[in-house]
């Protein structure tokens, strides 16, 4: 893949005319605007070493670069980063602080969601997470409150002042859901959605793309691609364990996936020990695994009382484990010279 | 999960009345209107035995049954099978002789399309297949004909008077393609897209549901459990491999699975072993050892020419090593008793 | 790998010369004597195209053979096959017609080993197997019979003239097994025991070596490899099922790898639907699948009152089972052209 | 399982008669001789409660627990932990602060391992690593120096005062390995191998037992079993990761086992990121986490040249590294409370 960048001044007639050119010789081409202004043009196909030559020495092309990788935007051949990417109004993830998101599983009432959105943040996260719209293996099982929770979820957190992020299930949602949503959530089962993952390259809120169940890490940035080649940038990647033959816990975390990840990519990673590992016991060590392994981020559940969760209960921890772990995390990022501010919002 | 079986004719009144009855009493509940005329109702939670029994004493119940497995509608526990699922005019797959359903992985242009559509339909097999709307891993690869794609190969296959199958990839997408399509391939990413199979749930159209490339047998069949409980029992599912980790292979063709499925549930297995090994060489093979596993279908990727197809080349037979397949696979299946006319299309 | 092919009367002399003008470029040597008496010497490192010219032209190397394969000895780019196997004085694996080996997981005691051989052999099977060492994941479970259940089940099949099967564990064990055992069996624990292996491959007895539970086809091959590159050609692979996500089976029976050994070997593969399903009721349809596949034998476990079996219960079937098996396997091996006379001892 | 606790100070007589009294009711026996002294009597079968009952009033017994782990001896059913096991003269694996365990992957020559001992001792590890039996994949690989390797090994870290672990394959080795060696290592390929494990568990040398390829948590756990039942409790388990489907790392590090056998085995954990990433850059951030998550030790692959090594050049790190990553661990390790004087040898 070939990538051509271009300053946000190049002439519309000047960059038709170029694709017509590029298309005329068989090549497939891509037009991706960036936030910051440019235009990156993808060239697929074998363009000739002739004709490579002669895009360099395009007067309107600042740079043109080879991309072995299958996922070019998402790697760090064009862009470096690691990128920040800003939540709400006051949070960044990707900052060097690792940012704590955390909240029940399911939104199951009104009540519930304003107390939970308090003690989240007085334990420390920054933001707050809660399902909607529910994706379940079973159709019988609860599939959560849908927009009037995604409504109530929304006030009781602009009144605690804390952003939220949700599963958005399909791509007629988007739209819908997104006056109330600061992030929208890909879920694992939905990795491979491809029309969804182009619907939310489309706008600009940012996307927590989690890893398919047994996907490898080159289609999970491939996912990830799907979204930044429509323009949005705004992509963090959540790693939520993998189906492996172990039956003592939920799922295998993989934290090599996000060492490696901080290698290939300039896109925040954010871990999500309560579904990688589904024990209650197991998600403190894993989330201080998680940072240690160079984790932008955690996704916690947390719950009341995990053992009335109408969902996942198992791998939900307390608001006071919470508040242990967000110490704990705090303590050892600073250690490792990456800050510990992680409460911050606003 | 309690299923009670109530004829066609009970009045909306006194069902609206039961439901309202369970309701109160805390319990779920799903309406799933039978193609046959008769009405099921689901209820979960957990009735106490007293109100089971009261259930069964009403005079518009047929049946009440326990159902152990997570679905009831797929599994044999409430309808007994094998399912006969009709495709376009002539084709049954269930009815015993295994139904070969070919052509190529995406339909590259109007001429291939119905030269295959000739071919394979002289090779013996009695379903069109072909790609139109293609998900594919990377978002720069060949992403298909689209609509444009799926009115030709249509067309070309009502000249020959054969049916097709073809992959829908959204729920906006179902109406759209409903006047071209015999049946709707629902693929391997999309098991999980719990929207998609209540879309096609609603629809009448048969379904063919392709097995997530890690799902576990239950998984799937919960899948299906979308699809039946809106009403539409005209699925088909499709073992297409598994991911393992042999290199050798594509993925892992998992006949264990279809010989599961006759026993746990009485809908139709389909068995794609293009898909299911990646090797033209093991596409023979592996079509026998599916029929001898007791599959109600096969469906094969061919290809003219497979070294210049645009997809999927390395898995595609030539129309005379189908002739072939079609030939061998009618022998087994007489000797197992199960009938041999596989290529009779009306 | 380069493979020097030297016909039997090439002196001693000779060879320790070429060996050592070899070792002194650098390259590696390992020389194998053949059953049909010529010699083979396997060349590793990379000699000079200059060199290759000089070994072809040797006139005591018949063929010089570039494998690219890692397990050169088991491909067929130096052997064609199929290779058939005598097994006892009257059986021949590889022969066309699919062998079926029966028997108990465990012997248990005389009487019950003694009926057991009966039994399967009336049933129309051609060994009998049995476990006297067992490898148990658990310390504390039944851990076989050991020396004298091999004395047992022994004498019981020579009574019966059915030669028999059964496990070894450890490389000590081979000597003393030696004078009781017809195939000495590689547990799938035991597929990487290269030691064991090497021991084995010094002898002349048949070996069937199970797959690793997770190995790759690879993997299998090179382990075969270590039997083959000590002198004992004798080596029948056997497939008893990957580890997979699936629940309801205890393995996923991978007949993909036996349609794939058949063209990238000329052992002989022969397939476990026992310990590769798990369960009764999948036996008898993937011992139909596995020899469409291509299989040249079976393993079956047999068990006259499965419910009471010591261990493995669930997946043995009765002695009446084994008959229709037989019947049915007969029937379709005969219409894929492959001869039926299954149950033919001497 | 049921076990009985009795001190040393049991009458043989007394112990005979026990054991016999149980044996005649129908339950096994295993009796296992703990280093401090006593004796754990493992009774296997369904004792009734009546005859639970009187067991417990028996004088001599001071303990008597109903153990449900099929891992009684490696649980925290009976024996509390943290296990600290001693290794050569000075150091201690379990107590607190991490131990580095560094070297080649393979003895390739005197020289070399003279070098290496003496470096990884400066760059803070406790322990040499190296080896010198390796099972490999393919027969035709390098397999190591053998004996004479171990010796020079053994006379290298004796001079530098550090003690050694290293592969140990085939239990007739054992013996002859004795005087040498301070751990003896269970490779990935040998975990099943129940010989092997039962000759160990005869002698008092610690026991480094890496888990299988893709074995569960629970057989990890029964095979060190069968170490201890033997009476050696000197078992170290260590995570080298399990096989997935990610292609970009050789395995994937598990670490979410290394939390889990925390909290279900008083055994102490090792972790080593150089198998369990295949990748030199992921070894750093992994080690981190495997701390964060734990462990107890580290076994990281040195190599001065790494593009050089005769076996995984690819995931060696180079001595400064090392120095790195321990002052990482020991600064990391320290935050999190557990000590950081990784570097102390006597």
């Amino acid at each position: 893949m070939l990538v051509l960048d271009m300053p946000r001044d190049v002439s519309k007639a000047m960059m038709a005319k170029l694709i017509r050119f590029l298309e005329l010789r068989g090549l497939g081409t891509k037009l991706v605007p960036h936030e910051d202004g440019f235009f990156l043009l993808l060239v697929s196909g074998s363009p000739s070493p002739k004709l490579k030559e002669r895009l360099r020495s395009l007067s309107f092309v600042r740079r043109c670069v080879d991309a072995s990788d299958p996922f070019p935007l998402a790697s760090t051949s064009l862009i470096k980063g690691p990128r920040r990417i800003r939540v709400g109004d006051a949070v960044v993830v990707g900052g060097g602080v690792p940012v704590v998101m955390a909240g029940p599983c399911s939104v199951e009432g009104e009540e519930q969601i304003r107390r939970m959105a308090r003690l989240v943040k007085e334990a420390g996260a920054s933001v707050l997470r809660g399902g909607v719209f529910k994706p379940r293996t079973n159709p019988y099982s609860f599939q959560g409150l849908g927009l009037e929770g995604l409504r109530i979820m929304s006030e009781a957190a602009r009144e605690e002042g804390i952003p939220i992020v949700t599963e958005v299930m399909e791509p007629s949602q988007v739209g819908v859901m997104y006056p109330y949503v600061d992030v929208f959530q890909v879920g694992t089962r939905n990795m491979y959605n491809y029309p969804l993952l182009k619907e939310l390259g489309k706008g600009d809120k940012p996307v927590l793309l989690k890893r398919g169940m047994s996907a490898t890490v080159d289609e999970w940035l491939q996912a990830a691609e799907y979204v930044l080649s429509e323009g949005n940038f705004n992509v963090m990647l959540c790693e939520r364990g993998i189906r492996t033959f172990e039956a003592r816990t939920r799922n295998t975390l993989d934290l090599n996936s996000v060492a490696l990840i901080k290698r290939l990519s300039h896109l925040p990673v954010v871990v999500d020990p309560s579904h990688g590992t589904g024990r209650r016991d197991l998600v403190l060590p894993m989330s201080l695994a998680a940072v240690a392994a160079g984790a932008d981020g955690l996704l916690i559940e947390v719950h009341e009382n995990p053992s009335r969760a109408k969902s996942d209960g198992d791998q939900s921890i307390t608001p006071s484990e919470l508040t242990r772990l967000v110490g704990m995390v705090s303590v050892l990022s600073a250690s490792l010279g990456r800050g510990s501010e992680l409460a911050l919002v606003g």
